[in-house]
């Protein structure tokens, strides 16, 4: 390890899943010394190939001690946070000092937790940082990702897809629609990327959906004013797969916006179907 | 049968389903002679019922011909219609002098195929109307349709739904939304409204949402611009089915926009399930 990086003190915090041990070799590959911190019966054992420390929700006076022992000042949340049931959480004296914080941050829905969280680490001077920052090699950048490139024809129901997830921001709905030339066969709201995904697949199957052949873009996007340190959109091999079953002709995300998880994997699996993947910019 | 509309020379084409009939009656009952266009191999045998003639589509210049004998002006198209497929049409001298006009309406997606066809009525000096028009007591009036209230706690929710809607406008999707306390829960887009509901239904299931008890309400509202003389969004009693299965507080429609389809029999199983069902303004 070398380069300016190497001494940064960086810590990550470890949701659920492997994307976090990825994003902590992303980030060790650029020359940082990542930290990272699992959390007990959420975190892959993976957090031990690192420097790390094991800790249960709600020690946070213990959490902030470590980092400050450490000279962390960066801070990265990455991974599935399923939200903990308020009788699982281990409050230490500095949990119980940041109550109010705490109890405030609980009281909304998922994006207000985290962003109750992160505004508790800002508090205590840490910076948070996203996943993207730490890892840029991890982003869609602009253009052809995998073997394919997207066809000019596709162009017009990518624009089509990211207006609409734009249209759909302000009620904090819909990160991902699929359009097959003009027509929206679907919006993603509470059922997931995958659920949608399937339902393309089934309308076809059931041929509510009359085509043939490969038809039809998944444009994954945030939502405008997201926060893209602490809810990245992201796609992964399961993406793939699911847009391999609704015979789609490829997937588009925006540059510099959506991550893509096991890359190498991902990529692979959609050159081998045929699929584009593809960087734009809305 | 009395009133000024005994003598209103109207026809019916009649679509699939018994829709196309509700509205022949309900038009009965204002005073009006509706006179019905029967599509072998579409219309439901009840046409017979009602003073009728049975044509192949297709036969153009024979149905000008039969309107033209009664003095008819004014024509409904009411119904589901699957899109013919071409070798099925039985074009008659009448429809080839249309032919281009025909073949135009024909190119676009189903929309523009009705709006052509409606085009060319108007063509022939034709006034077209709506279901609504002609059977008004089908409409969702404003306020509670059946037993029940909207809470005032819905309120919210069913302009957010409203507001989303409008939002997808430009896109043409989107005709069905579910809300419950601010979260958008479902979009419609080409699965149709059924499955939406039937999503939500999958999603209480699985604890994808972990809602307990009754919760969100279904908003149906038209697209901006939608040609409601054409296509007016309608719910029934499959709708209340799907709303019981999804657990949902209550269903709210624009008023004068939304069609009841078999009122009496919607109408009572939303009460038998304690659902609401609401006319409002967006």
């Amino acid at each position: 390890m070398s380069g300016e990086g190497a001494t940064r003190p960086l810590a990550i915090i470890c949701g659920g899943g492997a994307f976090p041990l990825e994003v902590a070799r992303a980030a060790a590959a650029t020359g940082a010394s990542p930290f990272l911190v699992g959390l007990v019966g959420a975190s892959d054992p993976g957090v031990e190939a690192f420097p790390h420390v094991w800790l249960h929700l709600g020690q946070v006076g213990k959490l902030f001690a470590e980092l400050a022992a450490r000279g962390i000042a960066e801070v990265a949340l990455v991974g599935a946070l399923t939200r903990p049931e308020f009788a699982d959480l281990r409050f230490d004296w500095g949990a119980l000092k940041r109550a109010p914080e705490l109890a405030k941050a609980f009281r909304g829905g998922d994006n207000r937790l985290l962003s109750g969280i992160a505004a508790v680490f800002e508090g205590e001077g840490f910076k948070v940082v996203g996943a993207h920052e730490i890892a840029p090699q991890l982003v869609a950048s602009l253009g052809a990702l995998g073997a394919r490139v997207a066809p000019a024809s596709a162009e017009m129901d990518i624009q089509t897809g990211a207006a609409t997830i734009a249209a759909l921001s302000p009620f904090d709905a819909g990160q991902g629609v699929v359009v097959a030339e003009g027509r929206i066969l679907a919006i993603e709201a509470a059922e997931g990327t995958d659920a949608m995904l399937a339902r393309v697949a089934e309308m076809r199957a059931s041929r509510r959906l009359k085509m043939t052949g490969p038809a039809g873009v998944f444009v994954k996007a945030p939502k405008r004013g997201q926060d893209l340190r602490l809810d990245m959109p992201a796609i992964g091999p399961r993406t793939i797969a699911a847009a391999i079953e609704a015979q789609l002709l490829g997937i588009a995300v925006v540059a510099g916006s959506v991550l893509i998880a096991e890359r190498e994997s991902t990529l692979r699996a959609a050159d081998a179907a045929g699929l584009f993947i593809t960087g734009f910019v809305p």
